[in-house]
């Protein structure tokens, strides 16, 4: 199944996709763009691998570490689909990063990996922006790469982990105005699922709400204000943001409410 | 005003202290040790500072960084006061860190270091457990020595920020079995409380509940099973908590509950 948290006419929602318009719990069907979209969880805490995927690692000139690499993003950092994340004006290189973001939903605790499924509850699509800039070396997936406002992107839909067949086979797709610019498959996560929930909760307890956004693939570009960026994950649907400069982001009106 | 959050017969109440016992908010008054103490707070986001006096940057042999030396810590490290942090059996080296907690109380966005301290709703301790086994370089105050469970312990008090005459000014000191082991002042800060909330709105929103982890002055020690540790800062109390080995941690009764 999956869901999608709304806000709409005072009030948060459950929302269901109804072809594509959205249906609330109470039975109202409203346009994509009628609500606000907000992340499909309040979620825990927040864990983000870099270089996951082997091919990506080489493009940004690193070694493979000797173990995962994972930093922690802030709350304040996450906003749902359709959401507008800010682009400095005083950054020379931003990019996004498709990413399956993967839901624990069972107290997790040295979790041994052939177990370690069972403690997730399902998946959601992240988009994870980084300012390139201030990323000195892999060690520093530091506040000013990772935790700006809007720098954390999830949705649409929390999708049950048993609705997806093999989630070592999933197609990621990003599009920046239309243009396909990114695709990999979960196939090549250099560490697993897995093997991820059995490192973290081997030194600590892993709570339900807890997510885990699991690296992107190569194929990283600059995006600019203006840029509508869809990352697309096969059986999680397609979250879309846009990305405003300082100025338009202050604007009382903006791009996306303006659709 | 010094307010604590406490569970006790059910429910979770708002306490006050009352010399050495606590007033609950419906007037109930108690021993220490008859409620169960949490974060005097919910935390948002968890910022922590390294290396933000400058003798312990020496004690660490580091060098001084060019900028606040900032990182996130997750919201299942947290305890209260009288809680058990675990102490792995595999670790060579665990150490407190006495801190001052600095709580955001008013959305922080673009702040002047002049106008930040009408942002501060107050203050509470923080022990900021490090397992410096991981500690590679002070580029990666990583998950495995700063986000074990029980790691980040925060109480017994919120203090209002009015209510502190001179947060500059502070003495923070640490004791291990009664014994003093560590001592320090903020007005060694490398960056002070201003600066830090400057530099941080100046790239992401603050909001309320945040809270910023000032670092720790020098005297580490490492710190083994059944050791007490104490940390005390002028004005905020002091909050206690014990290290339990990985096996009385898994024991049905701890040793904090038998006192």
């Amino acid at each position: 199944m999956m869901r999608g948290r709304v806000a709409y006419a005072g009030a948060i929602h459950e929302a269901r996709p109804e072809g594509q318009r959205v249906r609330l719990a109470d039975g109202r069907v409203r346009e994509e763009h009628e609500v606000v979209w907000l992340a499909p969880f309040e979620p825990g805490t927040i864990f983000a691998l870099g270089l996951n995927y082997a091919e990506h690692a080489k493009e940004l000139q690193f070694t493979k570490q000797e173990e995962p690499l994972v930093f922690l993003k802030g709350p304040g950092s996450v906003i749902g689909h359709r959401g507008i994340t800010r682009r400095p004006a005083d950054v020379a290189f931003m990019h996004y990063e498709c990413e399956l973001a993967v839901v624990i939903g069972r107290t997790a605790q040295n979790v041994k990996r052939e177990d370690a499924m069972q403690h997730v509850a399902g998946y959601t699509i992240a988009n994870d922006y980084a300012i390139r800039d201030y990323l000195e070396n892999y060690y520093r997936p530091n506040l000013r790469v990772k935790n700006r406002d809007g720098g954390t992107v999830l949705g649409p839909w929390f999708v049950d982990a048993a609705d997806i067949a093999d989630v070592n086979a999933l197609e990621l797709r990003t599009y920046v105005n239309g243009e396909l610019k990114q695709r990999g498959n979960t196939r090549d996560f250099v560490t697993g699922i897995a093997e991820l929930i059995e490192y973290l909760s081997g030194f600590m307890t892993l709570a339900p709400g807890d997510v885990i956004l699991t690296g992107t693939p190569e194929g990283i570009v600059n995006v600019n204000a203006g840029d509508e960026v869809i990352c697309e994950i096969d059986g999680l649907g397609r979250l879309v943001n846009t990305i405003a400069s300082d100025a338009e982001f202050g604007r009382t009106s903006s791009p996306m409410q303006q659709t």
